[in-house]
């Protein structure tokens, strides 16, 4: 289903793929007892789909300062967590009432609703449980760090507000600035944790994220324009999911707002500002680069 | 609608009311932008409803070990931003389809579902934001263990899953064991995390906490069998909640497998347990000898 030319990214997203799924596996076993059928269905929606892009920049912005691979591959299950369970809420017949997601059906389809609102919240909680476990950093000044950067981030003031934002967007006619900031708490936010929790488990001071926070931000952007676009014009097949359906509510996006040519067009500046600065690293910060470039090449 | 005959406990459950409503009032200030319907949803949910056992559960504990006051308000603050987020999706139409939650409509009819579904997400996040805060504790090595002990006693070995048994039990014929683990996880996990909150931000070692755990698992089980029993024979005006629910929907209960004057026998054992654990304590422990006898004497 994707494609994904550059050999650098192909592999690094092959292998966090196979690292994530590992850790969920080996997380979430299946107790033996009526519990099993939330297990199941929490299983169900994190094994085995998804690109993995928020673990992936964990675990590349974490390289970057020498961190232990196995460090930043339980950050990338904490934010891929909370990443799914908005999934799993977002698709829910009283929201978008989406029935594929990763080309397969989604979780309250292939279990029933109750289920999945309480898989979704149970997957919110793992991931704090997962922070706060002494294996994911025995430091305890980084593990709250990583609670506090992903609580903010998901929370009324990030991911869920913009979401809220989202769902008044279908009654109003938002301009430019608004859908903007809409999308930088709805998709920007969590992707900005990712980074941000690379670099709190590489101990870099906040004066020394700058650049990285730049970069999150323009990735954010580029990263929800496109998706604008292949909303607009995308292969359902390719994508797994549902399409067309911004248009089919009336909401205003990137693309309704400047058009595809000028959206493409910003999405592929943001790239540009995004690689810059990354400039005071070398070839170790290649996987950034090429993620940021697939971002906008992506078809799906 | 509610009768505390105990003047302490009165006076000790006014003052945790009007402290913990006063602090989500203070902590979720109204935004002017479009996520104020979600914020307007989150504070119609945690302000001015609910008994806050919780909370005085947390406040009670750390006052045994001179916590300061304003660090015990936050802890309990989180505590019942999850228990609230746990009402707020438990009472949704896929789940217990409740109209009416501490007197006045339940969140998803005074808004919409989808807001409801999202305002029970943020809330979760909300309170590991709280925990998470160095005004909450300035101390990482506090701050991390309550995140850890919330988030566990929320997660699927916790609420979450004793909430999935307790789904499960409308189609199976569950023995008195079963049905214990299954109240020991859904009401008992989080009755034992506000004791135990109490005990970490007192830093009691986990080995003096082992008089408080049987205090709160004793609690929580009576708990349970009196809510049980409230289902069974109480008044719905009192409760502010529908009743008679478990029948219904032919589920075991301690009244159906015990018979209500053997549950309410093993009620009254279970709290003189749980006031027998404190005997090393003094007067000092009064409210939390109150309230345990409060949770067998209570009429809603």
């Amino acid at each position: 289903m994707a494609v994904v030319t550059d050999t650098l990214l192909a592999d690094g997203l092959k292998r966090i793929q196979r690292e994530i799924d590992a850790a969920f596996d080996s997380m979430l076993p299946l107790p033996a007892d009526p519990r099993s059928r939330l297990i199941e269905a929490m299983r169900y929606a994190t094994i085995g789909g998804g690109k993995r892009v928020r673990p992936l920049l964990v675990a590349s912005v974490a390289e970057l300062y020498g961190v232990d691979r196995q460090a930043a591959i339980r950050a990338g299950v904490a934010i891929e967590s909370v990443h799914v369970y908005s999934l799993i809420h977002d698709d829910l017949p009283c929201m978008d009432n989406d029935a594929m997601r990763h080309g397969k059906p989604t979780l309250h389809i292939a279990f029933d609703e109750a289920t999945a609102v309480l898989a979704g919240d149970a997957l919110q909680c793992f991931a704090f449980e997962v922070l706060g476990d002494v294996a994911t950093s025995g430091d305890p000044f980084t593990r709250i760090e990583l609670v506090t950067t992903l609580a903010v981030a998901s929370g009324h003031n990030g991911m869920a507000g913009g979401q809220m934002m989202d769902m008044a967007a279908e009654n109003s006619s938002f301009d430019l600035p608004t859908v903007t900031r809409l999308q930088q708490l709805k998709t920007g936010a969590l992707l900005g944790a990712a980074v941000e929790m690379g670099a709190i488990l590489g101990k870099v001071p906040v004066e020394g994220r700058k650049h990285l926070r730049a970069y999150a931000r323009d990735i954010g952007l580029a990263f929800q324009i496109v998706d604008d676009l292949l909303d607009h014009e995308g292969d359902e097949e390719a994508a797994g999911k549902a399409l067309r359906k911004d248009a089919e509510k009336g909401k205003e996006t990137f693309v309704s707002l400047l058009g595809a040519d000028r959206a493409r067009e910003q999405a592929r500046l943001l790239i540009d500002q995004a690689i810059g600065s990354l400039a005071g690293h070398g070839a170790e910060a290649d996987m950034l680069r090429a993620l940021a470039r697939f971002i906008v090449e992506r078809n799906f």
